[in-house]
């Protein structure tokens, strides 16, 4: 707990209505999209670098914790404060993004949402891929700790790919700019992106200058329904295999699309869906949806749906992006995996989620970005019943094992966090976590920023 | 120099016959592709990793300095050992690469030439896009180091992009792997993308899983001859902005399509050059290239030559290749800057380059990645008329300092090494420089990884 005199301090540097310890604000604080809960000592709310500098300053000498904080959408329990302490709102760091149209950048403050952004830079003709699900609601700041994907990832990379430059609060609450504003400004070591996806470990975020791209002229989508997912997935891996360049290549089993008929009052059809969205010029984003629907019908027999007018494309990635709250209605929780195994071994690998999961006998659903190899097993749970509980999380484990033994990786977009926690080491080796803490405890040697997360506690 | 016990003993490793300490052997590893000089007590030669754990064992426990070596293709010094000790040369780490053809990936040792492994996933239907101007001689291990470019770089980015993994030997001799095999991993910090581009200061690469694309099914070059740089630079803006995907986008000025004309024995028309490549699905490769040859006749009034056929086009590209050899056989020495400016200061950072080493009486001609905004200022010079020596780098010093104040930044894909040493704390800023002192420091405590290089010795 702070004593008076230091919550008297930290409201002096943020004004004393944006320091915040009712129980309500410290209780709407404590968790994210995750079931992982825990309060702050306070809230604050700066508005300015300077003022998130002043209280790094006092955090650091009172060795205080500080957990930046988003919009709160995040998976795997980044922005909550398991150390007590400050959780750092980034809300009122919302300054209007600075658009330089010529030059392709943005610089934009932590606290805009995704959508928003993506609106702005849009209406001017510009790009900003990265599409997380939760877009509407999440925070680019976010975005950057946790190093944001969504569904375009597949042909336009991930957050890290369009971050060039970075204003950063470090530890010690001095301010920091890392990057450039030019696309090939390669100097020394890449600290800027060592940032993206550190998870709140490192620093606090509070600028960040973006590469956009040129919009592109057209877009299209292409959907199928197939008798499995082993299918759709098959069709997925030929289909980024095949000189296309989808934007997306996404996949739902049958479960994820009946619990988003329900959940979104659609009539979905039965069976695994695959999304593909092309974008491009005109000519050539009708003329590779061409290829990609005779391909689907061709070598998988299966009736596929195009989506050019956009409110149709809308509908369409509605239903994927309701995948996670259809499932979270269905049982009291959602333990989301998250396995990206090399394309060849998808097909194996969604057999041994099915394997797994049943063998434990807890109730499973499957999505993913396929086109990438990223599949998300979804364990649908009651988080109150304790056996039940144990058996999803042995199944988790295996899954993640498993998952490396077709070379895959345990992790992707979403972060590590509280809840990928217990697998960390096990993906990354043990020699490789050694670096990581190593660098975490030399940048923030007391230890302040967002502790608990990522690593073991010593 | 090193003792005959510490000889004998480096030699029981990777075999006497690998770890030379003759002149003309150390004299042949004394440099790069640039004037610094500096002979190493002793060439190493190891044939896989455990031979290079095992010498940087005995380098750590004798504070031996080891300064890696791939093809000394460089063009920062990186690869000249200042500090003596060991050469350690990757020329034998060049096991055949393992092509993972249906995973879209490569496993390569850092001996492999670029060249050669373009062509080899090149005849498999793959594509590995970075294509230093080096690339039929330099290696994929330097091409690490150095987070080395191209000129497609505009389109695929640099070799950072393109590296999902590492296997690295540290400053203590432990072998690490580090990253994915897949493409949307993330988990932890990016330790992996943090030693591309670490100019052999933190570790020696023994093994890199590279990314590859599908290649693209047609190529396609434009080239036109423009009255002046300026002219050519602000055509190579608007292609860029054009929305038509240009892979490669580069200009030359007229002192340089003089010189390769000469150097290779070709007539190119005398002006400035703007070369730019296409490439894709074949009509809509075509297609790009019929908008920018449009845009190129209709609104900058110049004659367009377009190369369809491989041929054609790589007698054209050959000619970009030649320009650094074309402009070294005009004087003893080219003193090289590399200046990233966003588009909309192309035109005036071409001016300031003109008027500075015409105010200092230093010759220069300027070529570069246009289309990204990055020149390459070329000071021709004397290196032996100390004068004109000292001339030339006021000049450097103050490109450096105008290309900062047109928001831009000093270097770019060719490392900071010995050449750029001083003005990289000019570039990123004395914060940012200790950050990355401390990392250095922190991961390399006893100095020995190639040691003189990126920092400025304590």
């Amino acid at each position: 707990m702070l004593d008076d005199a230091l919550i008297r301090k930290l409201g002096s540097i943020v004004g004393r209505e944006n320091a915040l310890t009712d129980d309500r604000t410290r209780a709407a604080c404590s968790s994210d999209a995750t079931r992982w809960r825990s309060d702050p000592d306070i809230v604050l709310r700066p508005r300015n670098t300077d003022e998130v500098a002043g209280v790094l300053k006092v955090a650091h000498e009172n060795g205080i914790p500080v957990t930046p904080r988003g919009a709160g959408t995040g998976l795997c329990g980044g922005a909550v404060p398991v150390g007590g302490g400050i959780s750092l709102s980034t809300e009122r760091l919302n300054a209007a993004p600075a658009l330089h149209k010529e030059d392709l950048y943005v610089e934009v403050a932590p606290g805009i949402i995704n959508h928003d952004l993506q609106e702005i830079v849009e209406s001017r003709g510009l790009f900003y891929p990265p599409d997380p699900s939760s877009w509407t609601r999440c925070t680019i700041g976010g975005n950057i700790a946790e190093c944001a994907g969504g569904p375009r990832s597949l042909k336009y990379g991930t957050t890290r790919r369009y971050v060039l430059g970075l204003e950063i609060v470090t530890p010690e609450g001095e301010v920091l700019f890392t990057g450039a504003r030019t696309v090939k400004s390669v100097a020394g070591y890449d600290v800027t992106r060592m940032m993206v996806g550190s998870e709140g470990t490192l620093c606090v975020i509070t600028s960040a200058v973006l590469r956009l791209l040129p919009l592109p002229g057209a877009r299209e989508t292409v959907s199928a329904v197939f008798k499995d997912l082993r299918s759709a997935a098959a069709a997925a891996t030929a289909l980024a295999g095949g000189g296309l360049s989808p934007a997306a290549l996404e996949v739902m089993d049958a479960v994820c699309s009946e619990a988003v008929s329900a959940y979104l009052g659609v009539g979905l059809d039965p069976g695994a869906l695959l999304l593909a969205e092309f974008d491009g010029m005109p000519g050539q984003c009708a003329e590779n949806a061409d290829r990609a629907a005779r391909l689907l019908e061709g070598e998988f027999g299966v009736a596929v749906r195009r989506a050019v007018e956009p409110g149709d494309a809308d509908k369409v990635w509605r239903a994927r992006r309701a995948v996670l709250p259809a499932l979270a209605a269905l049982r009291p929780s959602v333990l989301i995996g998250d396995v990206t195994v090399p394309g060849s071994k998808l097909s194996a690998m969604i057999e041994e989620i099915m394997r797994i999961s049943s063998r434990h006998g807890v109730g499973a659903a499957v999505f993913g970005h396929a086109g990438s190899g990223n599949l998300h097993p979804a364990l649908l749970i009651d988080d109150k019943d304790a056996d039940e509980m144990a058996r999803a999380r042995a199944a988790m484990t295996e899954l993640t094992q498993a998952g490396s033994s077709f070379d895959g990786e345990a992790s992707a977009p979403r972060g590590i966090g509280l809840d990928r926690q217990p697998y960390f080491d096990m993906e990354i080796g043990q020699s490789g976590y050694e670096v990581m803490r190593s660098i975490k405890h030399y940048l923030d040697p007391g230890g302040i920023m967002n502790p608990g997360k990522m690593f073991y506690e010593d």
